[in-house]
């Protein structure tokens, strides 16, 4: 449940409230909105919900109490209707602009990373991506270089101004890849990975936590509400195609849950074409119905050489291709800004001010 | 495997092509290209292959033999580069323009055809759509007003000039619906139902074949073989969403089955945003990512009253919502056009003459 | 919903219970149980429902009236809660006994088909099968040897005694299907073709339904509704694997499935683990395993020379691995027949009387 | 690759073996059979295959050198043709005996844990199992007694003298969990949380590994090639259901799972009714399908009163059900010892000695 405090409510007020609230034995989570605050209940509330009510009903300040009805509870845009921005270094994802995360699937070497780096930069990426720590199906492939290439990264930031994102992979990894990265990415294995949730929920880093393949979109935002719940409301979500029977692509690129997305919750949704593929050649026309989904941006892998790469060659695009994907996806992105209007939502939610897709 | 005639080949080299697979109980099919004659060979070949084509190579006219290495023969884009185009009255289907199929999903009276057909059409619908024999799940739900409805959808088309179409169930019905309809919809429960497939195949009307919820894209060409194969080559194909593990939406719209389909076949693509997600709200974004994708245009239901709606209401958008719809999708197609060049094929194919989407 | 006639109800009361259905525009159906008759009412009821059963229940010899909260109707426990058993010529299938259909996928010779069936019969097989109209994915593929074949599965009959099953696949061919099988089969692709489902719902021969291979449970029982429905009460459901994203099994067998629907229905049910799983090899456990889990028989392919077979040969067993799994097959049999009480059901049912599994 | 060695090969010959493959970078690893030798050659071996089996040929005592042609090596039953026998305390579990894994979902109190315990050893269980560290979709679920819980455990083994399995969710969790715990649970969403893997591969307790919800086959044993390349040979896998589209039950229990294991690899496989199914009365017919299909064992959850557990009690079954379920898992396990024999293989492998399934 959430309790809207009026526009008057004092801070001592709001305390009052939180006591009750902890005194239950229950976790009270801020939301400042633009006219109010709003402080959820988060917890096992079960039976006593009703007498939770009235008592909270009954103290100073308090405009209104509303339950919620999902699972998930700070993600939800009942709780937060405005949509969350997060800003990195000069990037930022979900205020309406195109976000484009690109760069190599593993970093190889400096010079690899580097040549990939210029060319996607000249091209318009605001993002830069690359493996160091790689979760790979066979215990005798290719692993990443680790902290090495967590170095290169850091240089490329340093060189071109831009962030870097870059997956983690347990949490023992958490600081050292946050010393390095900007943005920290949890893949989709480990998507209910509950250790690594919470512990990159204690860091201050954004971080961007994509599907699980075989994960439902309550699952996926209940992953997210590990994440929130620890500390760390910056969550960008990556949708990167779930698995079914049709064989002709890796996955299958579930593009619904884009606006589904929009409207169960305020996070920023990004698209992942590369993975969800696993064909160099389907990667343009999926990241530009992405974005005429109303994605806040995509995340595509490039490779000077794909046929040289030691991971994922044959879904990376080179240098050229992403020049020209750029072309198209600023095309359709000018496009579609005024297209997204709000989602008819099916019950009224809880108006507390800001603005944005709601 | 087809043959290759050269551009000066006479019309009795090609007799002579032709009656040597027939003597092989196989059967030849024609594709005019524009520079030259190209004839499948179908049937089961089998181990007499090399020999067969060694025969065919040696024959006057022929330039070259080629083997065709995927199941699909006569609806594969080796065989048949170019794309094709379906042209009813004075629609055009797969030519590079936006085709809008619009209606109610059952025509449940004249009068609320006849709302929905003067909304759809003053908004810019190019093809009318309407049920008038319903494949429902329950033995129990309403079944569709039959012939009934396919006289008013008739009328419809006599008021607008607009081609209609409407959804045939079995064999027996294929006649009654052609003599109405000017486009045959086999639904997706239908879509390995063989003997509605072969008895489309046998009339001049374009038949519009939706893929089946749980068939593979693979199924679905192997289906639509079948109607080109006994004689009808205008066959538009309709992604509508296949069946998952998530259960947010009814279906997952898989849109990389959009320019994959462009990719493996000549046939125009249409999709299904109404079907596949099952929420109203939906249908916008996923019409406008699938025009983004590549489609040649869109299916969707309309009805002035969705919430009164004998079935699918849930679904259904406003002709209010449709006219909105419209102009959001004109502008993202207006952008489209220019930014799907040729698909990066995977093996270099025929080059028969003609130009499209190759 | 159903009406429950009391025990000493007279013909003329069940006749005025079935007047009062007919002129609400419903069907009545009626279920004579061991002690009392059941009156189905099928058709929409809609919004009447609470007035309708105030004006059944004040009929002369209703005992109660009860709403059925399940889409299936005639198909379900509720309405019927004795075990449908099927009687063809000497074998039953669904009173606890092992229903066992062989033979080959496809009657390819008279010889093939004889040399089948005189192992199979020597090996105890209870109903023989064999395919004489083929559907297939490619219209290339060998498509069954027709009435041709019909001819052959008769001859077996006579020489054996044992009932055939066969498939039909369109509405038209139903009747000389039904002139030589004693069970039409309706296969995978078709279990929702709804013509085809009331055209066998017209004849007086049995029906095995094959799950679609996309289709829920429910919608299964759905179809199954149809044929009863029309006027067909002797229908055999038989899993055959639904699809899913693992790719070494042609199919996933979903054996709960069995048990299920031993819950929701009074059906019986066959378990065929050619199709489920595709590879010869794991025929065995799987049919072990079926039996195991409470199926009343399985349907299995036998082919002389698999290797030779002109379809399905890789999941076809030979005559002596045939022999050898009915071997195992009884031992396993012989002790479920114990194992298996009442299921235990969420909600208390009506009990007009019989045995079985309920 | 592997390395055959001669029945009368040195220490000195296999250390030469081990010496090359070293210095090529790669990793060797033993497996010593009834009568021979075996080395396997793990790590990107690429283009110097050819070479490289060459020159291990040329080496002295080396019989054969063979390549593996699937992904997973050490757990291959190419490698390893015998059976893996793991033994904890006096239960054994692969050798043709029934392995029972009974106890509560989640330990709740030493009472609660303690009630069951007696309960199911009575039955004849033979392993306690009980969550102490429980991975849940919602941060707001009860996430177990954690170190309390293991305690209990512990005193439950010192108690009844059977070992006890658990769940270890994150790499620092394992030395304590090893402490207490006999057997090591990887849970279904850690079944690719590949630090983790590696670190319960360096324990020296043995590992049960269930399967992915959404994983394939080959990647489970992916996965648990991490755990035995790490050092940790003793690993069972678990079977718990997959993710389809069917929605009456929670997963879909692939039972074809159990032979396909069994001819792929030489661990054993268990079968888990509960979490597949979510359906109380469904465990006792998906436990003998499953002991019919050949696994080695069942793991089920048992609670003294359901309808109050803290954590799945509609998936529990009572003590008197689980008492009912041993007196039928026990008459189906007796037949089935003697009708699987020796799986079909498709290819030849090497017969280092041995018996067992294969």
């Amino acid at each position: 449940m959430f309790v809207v405090m009026n526009a008057a409510a004092s801070q001592a007020e709001a305390n009052a409230v939180k006591s009750l609230i902890l005194a239950e034995g229950l976790v009270p989570y801020d939301h400042v909105g633009a006219e109010r605050l709003v402080i959820a209940v988060v917890g096992e509330i079960g039976a006593r919900k009703p007498v939770l009510i009235s008592r909270l009903e009954a103290l100073g300040g308090v405009e209104s109490v509303t339950p919620i009805s999902r699972p998930f509870k700070l993600t939800s845009r009942e709780f937060h209707p405005e949509d969350t921005v997060v800003r990195i270094l000069d990037a930022v994802v979900g205020d309406g602009s195109l976000t484009v995360m690109a760069g190599p699937c593993s970093i190889e070497s400096r010079e690899q990373l580097r040549e990939t780096v210029e060319g996607v930069v000249a091209a318009g990426a605001t993002i830069i991506r690359g493996g160091a720590f790689k979760p790979r199906t066979s215990p005798y492939s290719f692993q990443g270089l680790g902290v090495e290439g967590l170095r290169y990264l850091a240089e490329e930031r340093e060189r071109t101004g831009l962030p870097v994102i870059t997956e983690v992979m347990e949490p023992n990894q958490v600081d050292i890849v946050a010393e390095y990265a900007d943005i920290l990415q949890i893949g989709t294995r480990n998507m209910q990975n509950y250790s690594l949730l919470t512990a990159v929920g204690r860091v201050t880093r954004p971080v961007m936590l994509k599907r699980g393949y075989g994960a439902t979109i309550e699952e996926w935002l209940m992953a997210a509400e590990y994440i929130v719940s620890s500390g760390n409301p910056n969550v960008i979500l990556c949708e990167r195609g779930i698995r079914t029977f049709e064989t002709y692509t890796r996955n299958t690129l579930d593009l619904a849950a884009v606006p589904l997305l929009h409207h169960l919750t305020h996070l920023p949704v990004i698209v992942d074409p590369s993975h969800a593929t696993g064909k160099r050649w389907l990667i343009k026309p999926m990241s530009l119905a992405g974005v005429a989904a109303g994605a806040d941006g995509i995340m595509v892998e490039v490779h000077p050489r794909p046929d040289e790469a030691l991971s994922d060659g044959e879904q990376s695009i080179t240098i050229a291709q992403f020049a020209e994907l750029m072309v198209s996806l600023r095309a359709i992105h000018a496009q579609v800004g005024d297209l997204h209007g709000d989602p008819v939502l099916p019950n009224a939610v809880l108006k507390v001010g800001g603005t944005g897709k709601l």
